[in-house]
């Protein structure tokens, strides 16, 4: 077989109503469906991918370093072996694979690659192997990598469905409206600094369900938010979208202290974000902004680009300079054979 | 008629499971039972109370210091004067009545006097007046201050019934074992300064059960920890009553941050006691100690005696000197003539 190379540049999302609790962990299936926006390039994972005879083993590189593939701690590794395995018993082809991958997160944004990453894998390789996959069956791959992956797959405004199957054929993503529907629509990140965390996302997938009794109610709520915010958006209703993506992530970190033991991410300087964006929607007198936090250290907050300076400005005050504005995006792409990461056939 | 005098000290309590939204403001009806250790006199309100038509109107001393009885805001002659109402129409007398009351709470402990001062208050009252009231007659009294005074007026492990009668008849406190049941319990409380509170209680009960989402399944997962912890309690299975003291605490905090505005009492030293206590727990193999957090900034753990040196010093770690033991106590009781904080009509 001649070598065969692909290469395609993915950016993450921000879940608006989230996905915290698994029903299956083999294949990553969710308790309930989220809802996420695909933010733009200012943020993003190019990826590489190439398929050879001459490779004696799969390998991966992720800015520069090579990742062990057989230490089963290594999350980066463990990903991406699943969706090479995955794509490659579909397609036939046996050859091994390099995997060449680079972050362009500023460097305080403090990001996991783990969504941009998996969706410009998936789509790279699939490439590749030449399987012409549409983005449903690319989000059903990535979402085996992670629930963010899933989403990242898709662009603009975009809802991840729990589906009700056993086998999660109906548990992938899409677009209800690409970025160009609402293109006022960003997301001011402020870098909290954090100690590490005491629990991953994983673990913790699998601790709420089991241990909080606040959980049963959680399910039900977050598909209502999902049902509400998408209307929301189709409507332009900002400050519907606001009160439900604040709401939502409050219903989230809830579930999680009311875990045993609790999953606290949220900080004293968490709390101060979420109080300066009440303080700034009060005196507006309508909503222009929502915090969100995901199972990590950094605040977002969704805004119109019109009230970009206030956010920015009231974020600054807390955390200082580690401010980052990111628009909406169409979703991962492929690049040209020249923007590859691999040149005869080793990483550059 | 002549002058009636009567003294007594009350003491607080710590909710192992807690009260946490209202089915009524006025009467201050529970939406579910709590329930709580009565703390011995290491913490006490000294509380003299006269009835005398000397007086040309009701006034009310606080450590040494008069109270606006017309200043709305003015919690604590809101609550006397409630209580000094009642038990006046109850009783038939119309004197005018001089309240004098101190707290001999360690400056350090940052404690609510109103458990304690209600409690001291409701029993001294009644006895002036010469009504001969039951305890739970005069829970049901002291339940109209503060859900919290409610239940130190009786003695040792208490539950407060939630109720379900709309006049509050049936929403009342009792012992369901004395101290001296299990008198190895203790509490050792760690203050934890904190910024001012942006929300306070008596708004909290009422925006929590209307806002918060969650709170749905909160009112029967409190009733199953009150019947589980009695039951505890009466088997003297500290690691069950550890358990179940600790998952109350996390599940009203986590309904307080799914509150809208989210309500968040936990900050980042309050975080660190729960960390430091699951993992005292796992280094032990067994529960020795349960964190509890009220609606304020200090950290109360339950311990039994023969662990109070480990519990100490690991709070001492977080909370530097500001730790606090008490026992179990058997609930308010009358003074003498002689303790009274009244001294020939006028305040010592």
């Amino acid at each position: 077989m001649d070598d065969i190379t692909a290469t395609a540049v993915g950016t993450p999302n921000i879940a608006l109503v989230k996905y915290w609790g698994r029903r299956d962990a083999v294949l990553n299936l969710p308790m309930n469906s989220s809802f996420s926006l695909t933010l733009d390039e200012s943020l993003r994972t190019t990826t590489s991918v190439m398929f050879s005879d001459s490779l004696a083993e799969d390998s991966l590189y992720v800015d520069g370093e090579i990742q062990n593939l057989n230490d089963p701690k290594n999350e980066k590794s463990a990903f991406a072996g699943k969706v090479i395995g995955i794509l490659r018993s579909m397609s036939g082809v046996e050859s091994k694979a390099l995997v060449v991958s680079t972050n362009t997160f500023p460097k305080s944004a403090g990001f996991a690659s783990s969504a941009s990453g998996g969706a410009a894998l998936a789509m790279a390789a699939s490439e590749a192997l030449g399987l012409k996959l549409d983005r449903r069956l690319l989000s059903i791959i990535a979402r085996q990598i992670s629930g963010s992956a899933c989403r990242s797959v898709c662009g603009g405004f975009v809802v991840w469905k729990a589906g009700e199957k056993g086998d999660g054929t109906d548990s992938y993503a899409e677009s209800i409206a690409p970025a160009s529907h609402w293109p006022d629509v960003i997301d001011v990140i402020a870098t909290i600094s954090s100690a590490k965390k005491k629990i991953s996302s994983s673990e913790g997938h699998t601790l709420t369900p089991k241990t909080s009794e606040l959980y049963r109610a959680r399910p039900g709520i977050a598909e209502e938010h999902v049902k509400r915010i998408i209307e929301a958006v189709r409507q332009k209703d900002f400050g519907t979208v606001a009160e439900i993506t604040m709401k939502d992530s409050n219903s989230m970190h809830a579930v999680m202290l009311d875990s045993f033991p609790p999953i606290t991410y949220l900080n004293d300087i968490s709390r101060a974000v979420i109080y300066a964006i009440h303080e700034l929607n009060n005196a507006e007198g309508t909503p222009i902004a929502a915090y969100t936090f995901d199972a990590g250290p950094n605040a977002h907050v969704i805004t119109l680009k019109q009230h970009k300076n206030k956010v920015v400005s009231a974020l600054r005050d807390i955390a200082g300079d580690g401010v980052v504005v990111a628009g909406l995006g169409e979703g991962p792409r492929l690049l040209s054979e020249k923007e590859s990461l691999i040149k005869d056939g080793v990483p550059t």
